[in-house]
């Protein structure tokens, strides 16, 4: 017996579809499983400073499978060890707030935490564990899918769904008026949706940070494909995406400004695309569209799942550990060994090769290739 | 008997969803019930330039129906009266091509031409049957839904579906994370997109080029619906929309640069909320994303209709005719009546009075009042 | 002054994709502009007459706009004037049971009712107002489109959506396998859903209630196609549809049985259609997915504007009055002259033209007429 | 070197989305990589007894990877070992077409036969490579997911999307009406389709072929959540579910005719619950619609990443083997290891497990414990 009969549950760092299915499993599986009660948190770690909880009961779970966001909201300050205080004088400065985790944490009477956030908050609550001894549970959650020890995060598939159907928007206004159409997406350090909405939306240039790009190759793609009849492209570009060498790659103007203060590295890409090739390009920058909304079923399956797991291992004491999809099996992987690495795409993996393989470039290949590779 | 026996069709202008359903349905009817030949024009009035051609049948309608733009293509060079010619020492000067114009059009033997297309498309339609002889029926096409003589365009509903999903994404991240959300969209003249799709997402602040704004009133919304518990809302923004006043409304940097050059109005606006008001504003630009892709079935319907009857008043010799919804029914109306007419979204109509019943504000109101509606 | 303070509000009928909009919309208009209360009676008419209400506040409309159903319920007994009463003995009795309508009105303190609700609920409410003297407004509800004073009403987008949906998809598989595909929708009476799902997910055959069909255009329909190498086929029935001439026109068992027994009238076409011209087919059954879920962006700014109207018309003492849309116009139209009288399609209109136009068959045309369409 | 220089391509068995995408990919990674020729043959194995086929390149594969279906058509004749031939006296008799599809496969000058299909294709080609020593590559294909040797197969995934997406509609119609909602979902023997829809849709009870259902448990998990003020219920049935015991378990005339002339398994239960529980039950099969349209982002993906390994084995002569999905890699498996066995539900497996723990029902629960478990 793990003697646990009270769990807090708290999200924490930005929004991904997929965090209220978390919370309604973990509560029912509370309820019908293990018969114990879930304080849910408000406002992530802040909440457990301020002590902002409430129960939460089968009730609350109505209506949660399908909407997006987190019911119980979710705060950018998420590290309590370094927590912003307000001086009476009205100075702000930064404190180490977990004291006042610790005593919020025993008066709610928590047996156990489950912390559902990306790499920042699991960090924090494996460090809370460590140092306050507060057993906690852990369910990873990045829209951009690249925590290291799981396959895939929930969130991501709708993320990608969001980015495709963009792309399929996009394309027949390209084919109409013969134009390059460049598609900005979520990524700044791991490429993954822009490498997988890339593939599922048919892109023909895929620019991601892990692999820094030069225009030319770019450019003798559309070349190409313009011989072959079709005069029109689209492009998709992480937003942390990078040309090689840096900045001094870019043309005049924009090597003197610097290419990050042009709107982003769509912008540039752009700019560069229309002066030295001569098309005429349409950007967007879909943002924040792809981390709201009702998660796609995919998400729904893979955030109840983690949930339910999640419930299964606070329930029996099985803490310090995070909740992680591999082989369609949802595993406990200890939350040491899960934090603090990024999961990158590796330039070399069989994602990129199928991508090259369908004819996608991105932006490292021999230009004269490229230019014969259409026939 | 209007002897019509081979009729020309063309698209002009912009992408919007549904131009496919009309070719299709122009062929089809053209088949089907009036027994003439189809010519597809391709590159709009370029292609009538420069002799681009072929005919249509009813296999080129396979899959027509639901796919997003125009098989014909189209071209932003739409006025033939005013052509770009490149002379043999490079340089490029501006010509009359209507003799081509209508020496192609006897060359294909056509006796009509269906102009598919915006404003401007449709007015040079009407200055060539006039001038030349040249008899059309156009067919128009506004994703913004500002054409004069029509309730309503096809696309328009495509546009208003791409921009909604688009608010209800984000409307789970601003309710998250306590957040302001903005979305342009597309509006430079007329804002009937941001007025339709404000009020379809839930928008509490819709800023449209009609109703100069300012940005108080928007502030007391925000903070009266603080006060009522709902420390997030949603604000969509016409690209097209100003402030009152103009420049100078803005606070230093932006009245010293313009916000035009700011990124966009809605980049302006954002500054403006987060500098006076203290919000954290997320912002996205829909772009080019609102009129690609597949119709929704409300378009293909009105498309289709559009094509059937532009078939019919070729096929009966009248000339010189659009077609329009008017009261669920599709009605000829002179050319000349329908072009160089903007509908703008009326500050006195209906729809704004609905919106604001429902409590969004357009900037123009008194603040104080604002504050104190949510009581 | 009309001195309306007080109003309730109730749902009545089958669901319909928008009535929570419509409620969202009565509520906030009533807050922000009429500064009047709204008090929810919940499932329909029996609400009233066993007193189960509760007030709407601004809170309650949260989240309300896009979601399907209705939050005020409804039921099945929808006439008070003729309510199922159970005895002390158990059997069940059809009593009058306006009485306690009108007394429960009175307690709550209501000034006016409005009712949003099907013929049924809005033909009650207008026998409520002339008998009781209970101050009636309606909001029209049809998912099938078939009240006569109104254009379109709200959940009928929504619907047709979904039925176009479903054409999209079976149209592939059609395609791939050379099989007739046949879906089934709703349209007991009056074919409005058929008719414009047909004409949008481009139907080659449309079978409504309106229009008797014969088996021997369909088939000619489908050999010409397949001469033309279209080996496959799109049919669909509105759930109201019938054979010209009854039941005898079907084969040997149909015949004996009622093709109303053989599971409903698409059981019985496509068995004709496999019998008598040999082809495979398969049949889809939509049902209630048609009328659920969340409204489509036309059917939530409907609803609204409808709601805001309805407050209007309730805030002003307007009674009698049911919102309609005209014109792109919301107008109040008598109650007695909207009630009673089904919208049916008439064969001879303009869409039923249009359709015809593409190629679709209705079954009542002249099979030798229809092979040779397709040159 | 492997010396392939002409492969083949087929489709077999039924319509599943993505298999455009594998032919897409296979075309594009011959041409871009491989610099061998591809050759379409069309109507599955029939194309091959009756030489149907044509070369495919680029320009084939434009707006391929969106569109359901197959182009190059499939056939319910899979078998040319039993191939059925039309006698000149018009009797129809099975003979063995393997010699022709021998010498048409060298008449084609092939060396190597992709063949995207089920485990009837696919076992078929494994049987031709070993009889008639034609070199074989497979792809699976099977909407229902059971395949033994790999984790997901495409279509899987699509077909989940459109199974939810109509028990999120059927779910607001259920909560406005107090009713049971049954939706029938494909899974003849494998119900994978019903459980993750269930898992995605927050389905009440789940019924799949695997775990034999009795109706007690299924009225005690209805009565459970109407003492909760939950006076609803939706229920997913695989096609393929049966009662435990058989047809005995169902009441008078059931029993006598045999629930699976009651219109499947859906109606009987349905008829169940309504005699039984008293409920009202309104019912949809989803029927085709589940296998047809274009595919979701995450089978795009797949099945390109699928055509991608196909042609990497054809073109370096790995003969004999299917690709699988297995831990986010595309493997290679001997073909005799991965036909023949289904991969069934494992009634004890986490999946059904965690569908468990959020309170889901699938019939074989101790109903006493199910009626307590709401509290």
């Amino acid at each position: 017996m793990s003697g646990v009969r009270r769990i807090g549950v708290l999200t924490g760092g930005g929004d991904a579809p997929g965090l209220n299915a978390v919370i309604r499993a973990v509560v029912k599986a509370c309820k019908y499983i293990h018969h114990i009660t879930v304080i849910g948190i408000t406002g992530g770690y802040a909440g457990l400073v301020e002590l902002r909880a409430r129960e939460l009961t089968l009730d609350d779970t109505s209506g949660l499978l399908v909407r997006g966001g987190t019911i119980l909201g979710t705060s950018n300050r998420a590290n309590p060890f370094r927590y912003p205080y307000v001086r009476p004088d009205g100075a702000e400065e930064m404190i180490d707030a977990s004291p006042a985790v610790k005593k919020n944490f025993e008066k709610l009477g928590l047996d156990c935490l489950i912390a559902i956030g990306g790499d920042g908050t699991l960090a924090c609550s494996e460090r809370m564990q460590r140092e306050l001894g507060i057993p906690v549970v852990g369910v990873p959650k990045t829209i951009d899918n690249d925590l290291s020890a799981t396959e895939y995060t929930f969130g991501f598939a709708t993320a990608l769904e969001v980015a495709t159907n963009a792309l399929d928007r996009l394309h027949t206004t390209a084919e109409s008026h013969h134009r390059v159409m460049l598609l900005e997406v979520m990524g700044r350090e791991a490429g993954w949706i822009a490498l997988h909405a890339g593939m599922a939306g048919g892109a023909d240039v895929i620019l991601i940070r892990e692999i820094p790009f030069r225009i030319e190759p770019i450019l003798a793609k559309f070349r190409a494909r313009e011989r072959r009849g079709r005069p029109f492209s689209l492009v998709v570009v992480a937003e942390g995406a990078a040309p090689a060498g840096g900045d001094q790659v870019f043309a005049s103007e924009d090597a003197l400004t610097g290419w990050k203060r042009l709107g982003g590295i769509s912008a540039a890409v752009a700019r560069q695309i229309e002066e030295l090739g001569g098309y005429e390009v349409r950007s967007t920058i879909l943002g924040h569209i792809q981390r709201g909304g009702s998660p796609v079923p995919v998400d729904r399956i893979l955030a109840s799942r983690c949930g339910v797991e999640a419930a299964r291992l606070a329930a029996t004491g099985q803490f310090g550990q995070m909740v992680a999809l591999r082989a369609d099996q949802i595993v406990a992987v200890p939350l040491v060994d899960a934090i603090g690495k990024l999961k990158l795409v590796d330039p070399g993996c069989q994602m990129v090769a199928a991508a090259r393989a369908v004819g996608t470039v991105f932006g490292d290949e021999d230009p004269e290739a490229v230019e014969e590779s259409e026939g």
